[in-house]
């Protein structure tokens, strides 16, 4: 781990044999591993023969593979809350929250929250009220966490997702929204739940720390 | 004029001669001329020689010069209503304003409604309750026309307004986020007044027909 | 439905599973459900077990799906015409006709109009003469709904559509050309037939309520 | 001369020093000189003290400087039709007549068309009819060229001129609907009067030949 | 027809039936009909049953179907040289090919001549020696064009070839070096060899005619 | 204020007029009134006739303009660290300050680090040992926050800065590379100091608030 | 060969007949023949029937296949050291390494060293001590390169690699980042190992030549 | 100094005081000292009071001052050729010749070489004969670099320049041409002299060194 981070395998666009390697090597000599973005062939190919004593989680959508000898993450003490402005926005929100969790986060979600009405909008904030930080997740527009940071008085992180169509589809819409928004927030890259959950989780167990 | 639709000369770019001449021989055939992003220069030069009976009018900011001999637009019965997000928007909104008029619409308007809360956005909206159809002009993310699109049941026309610096400043982002919109809304280029102000004006005198 | 608009659901991209327990949902609570951009398979797995007493209607090019238990949208009194260039854009336009007729427009039709010579588009155009509002689909270069916008008097709204190769390709340039035209238009996104044909039944039913 | 083309010296970013040592010499061994985009400092020092029995004539707008001893360009026997949409595009379109006629062309014009309707595209057609070549400047969406192909059967040459504000702007999307267009034209980059009226003369010059 | 120009039809993104009806009548109707850009699937298709007396005759690559009832095209008198600098570039100059042939001009051709020195492509100059205009095909950074350009005394238009990876691959540098080239020649699409080729037979047919 | 945020007046683009009442009226309702990238002009324009009892205070590089009537911020007890890599990120950096410290932040600063050795970075970040949050300012290819963020254990804002010249200069590298950093950090839009110093302020008083 | 640059071939996208032909014909003429970003297919049909006394290599990753009759390149004297950042910039590197070792270079490299701290990189650079020139791979934000020629006095070459996702993704941010460098580099496009190891190839040669 | 790299001040952006401060300091530690891209107001402010024993020498075009205090470079006995297309990439060519001096390097150059015809480029290759690398300035198209690299057997290291209007003009065509290259050349930013320069001069001294 570098600089307390744990390490999360993106599995995507690697070979399998390599990826195997890696994973069983990772978990055996620190207890945990996780990878993300991972095709259902290549945890076939993971889980076929796991090291004695390890044990597989699935998680979807995200694809997100979680392997363990039993040990769990040190709880930190903070709270981060996801959220999500449509159900494409999920994969990317999973990846956010399998990062935190390792960082010793608690993750409370509110997903599918919309964007056309505060009606929707104020029971999901209320639910995610004991949040330390927030990491939004949006396509198209990409409206929410600005909404969201103008709601709240906690660090508020936008994550643009890779959705809708036509000119500055898939997520760039989004992103360019975020980076010009009155609203104070922060931005990651297009669908980079893992650096959102990640950095969001170094935030919350600063405070959680000192609780 | 095209289709019913009053001249508007485009003053930006044109060379100071021609557009006296232009703006001239208008006026005397039709009764009526107006000019957008004029420059003070412009306009001295269209002014200094006024044609016999021809009186002129400027509007700030948009840069709008108005020769008539006394003649004033047909009303057509319609109201158009028109709302910016900031002050750096009334420049593109009265351009929207001026050709809306010369077209008989009935403008009415509310400016630097900010983005920033539901508070200031409700009065704005109650005071153009009577608008038939809607301009909504936004710089930087460009999210007040789909806000506004989720409160009104008429419709709502974006424009985007070259504010913003860095990465897809000057109005791209706004552009980009109204095209993205969950909201139903149409959209002009930006900072383009003239052509949502004139779509808008067209829209309102068919409903005000009606009426 | 938010602001009387209806839903329609974009299935592209959803899975199969949550886009038929929400389909079904829909159509139970308000009697219709349309979804846009479904596949075959989507297709069938939507109407392997319709609800009792709900039948479905497909509609191609477009991959229209409509469940009803019977009931009609109620009619606006409004006509939106719509009028494409070529044969690709038919699938788009076929989006903006369903929302259409769901918000309770009368639609008329003319697709395949070409941009390569004036005595089609007369014809055409005389067959949408009762249109309140038009609806212009176009690829490659994207002229169409100027020109049309310059021989009729009615609101005219412009469909880039993703047609055309090499630079600039795949609506692109239409939605370029629309954007810069010098004719009175508004814009939607690239293939957003959808927006298009909401936002003109919004402008003939306002209309239509008044005759 | 290279390839039979006489030079043309593109005075825009010369620094001045070099321009009149460059266009003094190349008027003397070849009888005449042309430079265009040339400022009036530009022509000032080269005009200044022009070497013996050397004559300058300054064409506006385009910025055209041509130096001479009295020759004439050879008549080709070709003759090139050149147009603009608006008044903008003409400082272009005399950067192609002035090459097209030191190549010995014939050249006749037809200036500021519009592309409002087509009752006045005819009469200006009509006005260049004898041309063996078509070149047809166009700013914002740049239509123009697509349409005088669909009238003409000669070839016809579309040059993108830098005019039109807000997204793509500046010419980008003249030059991307030539691009897309279904007519059959041929492109030079915005605002290449120079290249478009070269490839003209040339081509006229062949069919001239001929006659 | 229009303008004189022979339909060629696209069949790339048509549906196969559309394809073969569109395809069957133009043939019955006019005794040739090209379809470019056709794959194996709707070659079958359309040749499964093809009108009485029509036959069918297929050119690789560059997917080009010709159906005729013996009509050839009435030869135009004119030449037109179609050289490539690679062998991906070859699909893109036999769509060149088969519309200029359509149009009646002589085709001529030099494929494959690389950009790596003189000694090859003098001698593939000297072999299209008698063409009255050039189509170059060329991908990557597209020079081949402006050499050509350089050497020859006849008109030069550069197709940009969709071939090249990384920044500006695809043809998307090709096309912005034809643009930006010092030489004297005209550009098309990325890719747009049937409008090169037709442009070329148009002028080749002139310059033919005169002989 | 909206959400806790002290207001920041961004002068650049502001008239005169509206800039001076704006601030006069915010130090009166509030105590305090920033502005950034403010003009000598403006500065002059706003404080020729300051109220009774309102003093100003002006920092370079940044433009920033700060009146107040003595009031203080109130400290948040957390710390701030914001660092930049040469010499023209200092601007930037000082916006970031003076909101920070608006916002009730120990603002501790480390500038012109360079990027060419990780001698000149041990000891800046030594200096920095007590911030709860960096901000790193850095130009052309913004390397400097993900070297940083592999240093520390406190959360890192990355703010590009517009420096640089030729392809994706201006900040736009720096951004790209920020956005596709391996490192955990989160990003601004180029030149955003204010967003970053307003978001590190909200994080720091978090901490601050537990210790 | 062109300036003693031996022919590699570059498979991708050529068809399989002309493939054959071409490496079969290469390989009796001048003994070696090298392709790259091969498929398996066409490896196959490229060994099916070799022509007598030739055999065949394969490399993976980076598809590279040699022919050879035995033939040997013949050594230059140089060293080319070749570095990745991570494993999936290695097929880069190898088709760097093959070209650079038809020229005659020896080859050292170090492979996936990484981007997040000093000490893997240390023994990475003293393994690669030997180099006369250094050819970096690496992609995502591209740093590599530039952290390398801050280290060694050696020239540098940066390859970006089609990796990360998102904005700027796929070589894009890591090819902005190389060419906005502060350090001394110079940089060939996306994936272009083939230019980076001919060229480096062509330096350590002449420098091998004079030890 | 870091790496062997003598310091060059990019005076460009620099406000005054520092530039001034920085220099003399440079030059009293060093013995000499370079800034590129200076202002005549900016090299007025330096000389005005040079430090005892500093004298100053100015290079026009590219903006260079050189102070030393009587120091030379140490020659590295190698030898740097460059070269520019047109008259416009003078300025960067002597930006690479000042670093390439002040690394020890003897330089050869040939401007103005022009694209046009291969019997100007003959006889400027031949004043270069005794170069051991490279520098190659071009910008519009930027062909030749590539077409160098095609005749010569040193490294070539290609220069794009911002000139050119129009799409992709100001060295964005250039710049892509030469990545997009078929010739083996690597490539510095648009206009990064210093850069070409610094490499060639460390490849120059690598080679002079041997012999
Ligand atoms: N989904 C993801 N997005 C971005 N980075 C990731 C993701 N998953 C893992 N990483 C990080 O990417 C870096 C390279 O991953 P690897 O290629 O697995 O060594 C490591 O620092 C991982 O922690
Ligand atoms: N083809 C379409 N294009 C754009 N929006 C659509 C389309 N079809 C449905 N929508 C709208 O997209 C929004 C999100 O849709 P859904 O993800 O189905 O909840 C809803 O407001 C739908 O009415
Ligand atoms: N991987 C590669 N990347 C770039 N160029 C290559 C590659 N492989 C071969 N080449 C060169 O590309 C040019 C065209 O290749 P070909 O199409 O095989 O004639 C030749 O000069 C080859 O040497
Ligand atoms: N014209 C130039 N282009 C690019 N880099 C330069 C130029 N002139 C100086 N540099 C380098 O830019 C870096 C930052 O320069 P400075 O801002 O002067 O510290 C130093 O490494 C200089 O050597
Ligand atoms: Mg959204
Ligand atoms: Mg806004
Ligand atoms: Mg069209
Ligand atoms: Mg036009
Ligand atoms: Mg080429
Ligand atoms: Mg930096
Ligand atoms: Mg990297
Ligand atoms: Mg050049």
């Amino acid at each position: 781990s570098r600089c307390g981070m744990p390490e999360v395998v993106l599995a995507e666009g690697k070979d399998t044999d390599s990826l195997v390697k890696i994973m069983h090597s990772y978990v055996l000599a620190s207890g945990r591993c996780v990878a993300s973005r991972i095709t259902s062939d290549q945890v076939k190919a993971v889980c076929q023969k796991l090291p004695d004593g390890i044990t597989a989680e699935i998680r979807e959508p995200g694809g997100i593979l979680i392997l363990s000898d039993g040990t769990k993450p040190i709880p930190s003490g903070g709270t981060v809350g996801i959220m999500t402005a449509g159900t494409s926005d999920i994969r990317v929100a999973e990846e956010a929250r399998s990062i935190a969790e390792e960082m010793g986060a608690r993750v409370i979600t509110s997903f599918d929250v919309g964007v056309a009405g505060i009606h929707r909008l104020i029971p999901a904030l209320e639910k995610l009220r004991e949040a330390d930080v927030y990491v939004v997740c949006a396509g198209r527009e990409g409206t929410l966490p600005s909404v969201v940071a103008g709601l709240v008085d906690k660090p508020v992180i936008g994550v643009p997702v890779s959705t809708g169509y036509g000119y500055m589809g898939q997520g760039a819409a989004a992103l360019a929204s975020m980076l010009q928004s009155c609203a104070v927030i922060t931005v990651v890259n297009i669908d980079a739940g893992f650096t959102a959950g990640a950095f969001a989780a170094r935030i919350a167990a600063l405070i959680g720390e000192k609780k």
